[in-house]
C-alpha cells in the first residue's frame, strides 16, 4: 500500500479508498491488469506490451490488434467526419501490424451506436473503412452493433506475421541493443499541428489536416525492416518521445535523439515555427514507425523504402529513458508529455 | 425511397431527411453496412451475417467474433457485478465460436472507461473475465483502454474451425434442410426470468440469475455436433423464435416448433407459471444452441453430449418464418419480439 504525505490531499483515492483509472493513468492499469490475465499459454508468443498480441496458430503466427475512437474523445462527428473516422479507425490497426512487420489480413468492427444516430452518418463511416480497407489489402470480417449512450467505433484486426524456419520474425519492443541506431519513416508532429488547426475551425484541407484526419501508416516499411534483419520497431502514435521510452523501458536501455534530425515537414514549420520540434516530440497520432538496428541494416533499409527514413539517434547503455541532445550534445528540457488515454488531454 | 403515408408522422426520419437506426433497426442497418463492405476477398470464407466470420489462413480456418457490453445497457455496475460482466462479455464470444462448432484460442479486450471510473471495479473484471477465459481454454493476448464517457466492454475472440481434407467442418446460419429435426440444448428462458428477478430487486442468487449472469454456452456441444455431421447451428441469443427466424432467412426455409417439447427448467415455471413459455421464446440471452439436422444424427448427437439436448421441431419447406404450434398442429399466437440491438428494451 502506498503511503500518504502527511496532510496532503489524497487525490489518487475517492470516497470508498479506491484509486480511479484517471489518476493511475493508462499505463499503471495495463500493468494491474496484465498480472490478472496472466501469460499462461504455450500459443501466446507474446501477449499485453507490444503494439500487437502474436499467436502460434499451426504453422502460422497471427498477429492481433484493436483500437477504438470514441465520438467527442477521438473525433468530432461534424458532417463530414464520419468517413474520416472511419478511415483512421481502421489505419491505427495497421499501423500496429505495421509495427509488428506483419501484413493485415481482416477486420472485425463493433459500432457502439446511440439509438438516434443517423443512418447515413454510419454508412459514411463504412465509406470510409473500405477506402482504407481497401488501400491496406484489408477484408471486412463482420463485427457487432450495440446500443449505446455515446457512439463510439472498435475495430480488431488480424494480421500475419513473417516467418522463417517455423519462427516469427518479428518487431518488438524489446528488442533494441546498445548501439543500434533510430530511424524514422515520414515527418513527425504533422498530425498534432492538423489537430491544432481543426480545433481552431479550419474547414479546407491540408498536408496537417490530412495526416491527423486520414493518417497512412508506412505498412510496406514494416514488412522491409524485416527483410533488411531489423527486429525492434514501435509505432508513433502516444509521441515520439514517449513511444521511444516504451521501447527503453522494454528493453532495458537509453536513447539518445538529436533534435536537429528529426524530421519536420515544411508545412509544420510554417505553420508552427516556434513549436514544431515540441509538437513532433510529443504531438502523438503520427503512425509514422520508429525502426531501431544496427547501422548497416538500417542503410540497407533506407535504399529500399519508398519513404522518407531519417536516422534520429541511438540506443546507448544505462537507465532506461529518451534524451533529447542538441548538436552539441547538451540535453534539451522537453517534457515527456505524450497521450495517456485515461488522463485528461493535456 | 420509401413513401410516406399522406398525413402520416415522418417517424423514421429525422430533421435532416435521413433514418435514424432505431427505426431502422439492427438488422436493416446492417444489410445496409454489409454491401458496402462487400464481400472482396478469396479467403474470406463466410463474412458479415453468421455467427462468426470464417477467414482462410493457409491450411487453417480461423474464426473471428466480437461482442460488446455497455453499462446500463447491458450490465448495471452494481458492486458485484463487475466480475459477471467480465465472466459474460467473454461467455457471449465463446457462444459465436461454440455455434459455428469451432473452438476458442484467444481474446483482446478494449476497455472504454470513464476517467472516474475505480480500479477495483476494473480489476474486478478482469478476475471474471480470467474466470471465463480459463473454463474455456482462451488466452488473454492484450487489448486496448480508451478515455469514454460510459463504460463499455469489447472483447474480440480468435477461434479455429474443425477441418477435414482441407476444408473448414463448420455450423452455418444457411445450411437447414427441410426434413431437419431442430434441436436446443439446456433449458431456455432462464436468462430472462434471472434478469426480471435481478430488476425486481433480488440479491440472492438463483439458477436463473445465475443463468442471466454467468451463462455457460455447450462449447462442447458446438463440436460434438461437427462430429456427428451435422452443419446447421446458431446460438440463442436474441430470442429462440428471433434466432430461428435468422436460420430460416439465411436458409430460405420455414420452421416448425412443437411449443409443449421447448425444454423449461422447473425453477422457471415454478417463478413464472403464465409466462415461461413467452420467455422461453422470445427472452434471449440464453447461450444455449440450436442445432439443425437430420434425425439419425441428431439422435447420435444426443448420445454424445452431456448436456440436454431437446428434439423441440423440424425445418419444412415454404416461406422463411417460424410457427410455434400446440399438441394439434395449430399455430399459437406469439409475436417474435426478440431483441434488437438498436431499438429500446421492450
Amino acid at each position: 500500500m502506498r503511503m500518504r504525505t502527511k496532510g496532503s490531499i489524497p487525490k489518487a483515492r475517492s470516497y470508498n479508498g479506491d484509486v480511479n483509472v484517471s489518476n493511475l493513468g493508462e499505463f499503471g492499469l495495463i500493468d494491474k491488469l496484465a498480472r490478472i490475465a496472466g501469460k499462461d499459454h504455450a500459443d501466446l508468443v507474446i501477449g499485453i506490451g507490444d503494439d500487437a498480441a502474436v499467436w502460434r496458430a499451426g504453422p502460422q503466427f497471427l498477429l492481433a490488434t484493436t483500437d477504438t475512437l470514441v465520438e467527442g474523445v477521438h473525433f468530432t462527428a461534424g458532417a463530414d467526419r464520419w468517413a474520416d473516422a472511419g478511415w483512421k479507425v481502421l489505419a491505427v490497426n495497421v499501423s500496429d501490424i505495421a509495427a509488428m512487420g506483419g501484413r493485415p489480413l481482416f477486420a472485425l468492427v463493433t459500432l457502439a451506436v446511440p439509438p438516434r444516430t443517423q443512418t447515413n452518418a454510419l454508412e459514411r463511416l463504412y465509406v470510409g473503412l473500405v477506402e482504407c480497407a481497401r488501400q491496406y489489402g484489408v477484408a471486412i470480417g463482420g463485427g457487432d452493433t450495440v446500443r449505446a449512450g455515446e457512439f463510439s467505433v472498435t475495430v480488431a484486426l488480424i494480421g500475419e506475421a513473417q516467418q522463417a524456419g517455423g519462427e516469427p520474425l518479428l518487431l518488438r519492443r524489446d528488442a533494441a541493443r546498445a548501439g543500434d541506431r533510430i530511424a524514422v519513416t515520414g515527418t513527425l508532429g504533422d498530425s498534432a499541428a492538423g489537430l491544432r488547426r481543426l480545433n481552431e475551425g479550419a474547414v479546407d484541407s491540408n498536408r496537417l489536416i490530412s495526416a491527423h484526419l486520414r493518417p497512412r501508416p508506412p505498412l510496406a516499411a514494416g514488412a522491409e525492416a524485416v527483410g533488411a534483419g531489423l527486429r525492434c520497431s514501435i509505432d508513433v502514435s502516444d509521441g515520439l518521445l514517449q513511444d521511444i521510452g516504451h521501447i527503453c523501458t522494454s528493453s532495458a536501455l537509453g536513447a539518445h535523439l538529436k533534435a536537429s534530425t528529426i524530421p519536420l515537414s515544411d508545412e509544420l514549420r510554417q505553420a508552427f515555427p516556434e513549436e514544431a520540434l515540441t509538437l513532433a516530440c510529443n504531438g502523438g497520432e503520427d503512425y509514422q514507425l520508429v525502426l531501431i538496428g544496427p547501422e548497416e541494416q538500417i542503410k540497407q533499409l533506407q535504399t529500399r523504402v519508398s519513404e522518407r527514413l531519417t536516422v534520429i539517434g541511438e540506443i546507448v547503455a544505462g537507465e532506461p529513458r529518451v534524451s533529447l541532445l542538441d548538436d552539441e550534445g547538451r540535453e534539451i528540457a522537453m517534457p515527456v508529455r505524450g497521450w495517456d488515454h485515461l488522463r485528461p488531454t493535456a
